[in-house]
């Protein structure tokens, strides 16, 4: 596939996604959306690609929605837009490679449901986040939607009423991102942050990753149904066996290729 | 309606409900919490209120249940007792104004459930928090159904088992509160983040309120089903297209009238 | 019961229980499990008891599952083993007694599940936690159970993905212990916390916990109606009504026994 809009680089084994309409603020049109989702996708089954960073080009990481094409649009064409970002979303969860989203600038609205999207984050200094609708014409809903599940609830509620921006610090401390580093290093943490996320076993983390997302959202009792159930059987796989192994031979162990 | 334990006003576009049974530390007897949830509905009504302010009057911001009401009810009376206070605290988070509680002085049991239940909360410096029932004869079971929900789980037991007061900065630690302030600035500050909490479209601000409260207790598919709905047929609302047409004129949006 | 790997004792009305497995860094083998479990239900039904302390002995808490033993184990071996693990975590959670994790040292993969499952935690500075199955070849599935319960998710998703360890300073932080103190103070921390959190009547306490948990869950609709159930009715408990009286009095309550 042909990009327009963003990048796709592989740097040894991280598969590296940049939005690239700085002249735009990176705002999530549908043709965006579609390219990221089918960069994320292309990135995923590139043979060496053990993890992936979203980062941005330009002063802003995403502005989110492209209002000039919501401007156009029919409640058809809204939902078809809508629905092209929840996938997105849900693409950036159900990958097996951790995604960690690289943040040098303000992200709002859709970029913040970006941000909020990855499994990770590392934000630069001067960063900021903000869902901007609560105080206009039209409610950040969409972004709310992962938002709420990250921050404690009355951090939400502030953040998506008021539509006010929070500065690095603030989403460090209310768990929208991992890390705050300077400007100047804000890519190499988040390519060191994805590097140290996925040494190991490609399988086993793809299947934690996967199991993650599927447990969090249950009761205690069914999510340990599921998870023993995944842990006993993953326990028989190549790579558990070789950790065992050579774990009791107390040398390092050496895991298969990624698939 | 007239009110004997409650205040009622409105100070410009904001609504505020005061406790005023001071020499009963603002307990929440029946009559009490009916008043309560009259004066919200009756606030969320009015023509110009946009955000309702909850505070107290007195040494006390409210300790909860009137156990001296409570020391001659049977079981069905208890039930109704608990089940108006219940309502109460639920028709906190179904109005379609931010709620923001202004807690000057100390709030134990049911008066700490109506912080947690509220959107926002300001709290003064020399405020504090308990659940103390935890260490008595009756276990505060329905004031830790908000507080489990804003709490990390192993702060919330050891605030309901312990029964030990927190004070005003481990609130907002653990996400009790949005801010804390010198007291006697707290109820400016409450009114000032009523405010900026209620900029905008009221519209669009009500329906974000009702699909937070939607869509937190949903799993992630369901949650995003329902939000692509909601932003998608919110796109098409007078206030929304002001708002778009405003951002891409560069001039301000001039929103419709509370209703 | 004779215990081979555990030690169980009461101190006044503190039940505590030691992982005596010190030579083999308290690895949780089936026996391990099934000991402690019997350990936690024996004390639980003890006259005196009113909470609980897991403690372990030697330089670890305890490194999570035996590698010898899972090197050995098919795949129904294996099921028993992670069943009667989960058992032992919802044990913990199903007594009635408030249970105390106190952690000296480190805690891995099932030693952090434990200490996650702890209703509450007390951990030495110099203690550390980690799931380091992620960066090997076997995901820490099921200790991600609770953890991913506690800590918000970016944060969960990092300890999980990197399974780098994370100082107690950080676990504080995170939500997976309750307060750090110094390592030659920890085991009395550890028993103030526990006696703190069992004052007051044992019944309103014990209900309290099962509400915890069977709320935790639910949407906050059918959770207020189990909650307003438990209460009304708890409300005319002898406890719940000396309690009453007793404050109406303004003289201390003085409960019944245990049971």
């Amino acid at each position: 596939m042909a990009y327009e809009h963003v990048l796709v680089d592989v740097e040894d084994d991280l598969g590296i996604v940049t939005l690239n309409r700085p002249a735009r603020r990176n705002a999530l049109s549908e043709a965006v959306i579609r390219e990221l989702t089918a960069a994320f996708e292309q990135l995923a089954a590139e043979a060496p690609v053990r993890a992936i960073v979203l980062a941005a080009n330009g002063p802003v990481f995403s502005a989110g929605h492209d209002l000039s094409e919501v401007a156009s649009r029919d409640l058809d064409g809204m939902r078809r837009l809508l629905g092209a970002s929840a996938n997105l979303m849900r693409t950036m969860q159900a990958l097996p490679q951790p995604v960690v989203a690289c943040v040098h600038a303000i992200a709002t609205a859709g970029g913040c449901q970006l941000v909020a999207s990855a499994d990770l984050a590392v934000a630069a200094d001067v960063a900021r986040f903000a869902t901007p609708g609560g105080r206009e014409g039209w409610f950040c809903i969409t972004p709310m939607i992962p938002v709420q599940r990250l921050l404690p609830p009355k951090r939400a509620l502030e953040m998506l009423f008021t539509g006010d921006e929070i500065d690095a610090a603030t989403a460090l401390a209310w768990g929208l991102v991992n890390r705050v580093v300077p400007a100047d290093r804000v890519r190499d943490e988040a390519k060191a942050l994805a590097r140290r996320a996925s040494r190991g076993s490609f399988g086993a983390k793809a299947l934690g990753k996967r199991m993650f997302y599927e447990t969090v959202e249950l009761p205690l009792e069914p999510a340990y149904e599921k998870a023993v159930e995944a842990m006993a059987s993953s326990s028989l796989t190549d790579d558990a066996r070789e950790w065992i192994r050579a774990f009791l031979d107390k040398r390092p162990a050496v895991y298969s290729k990624k698939r």
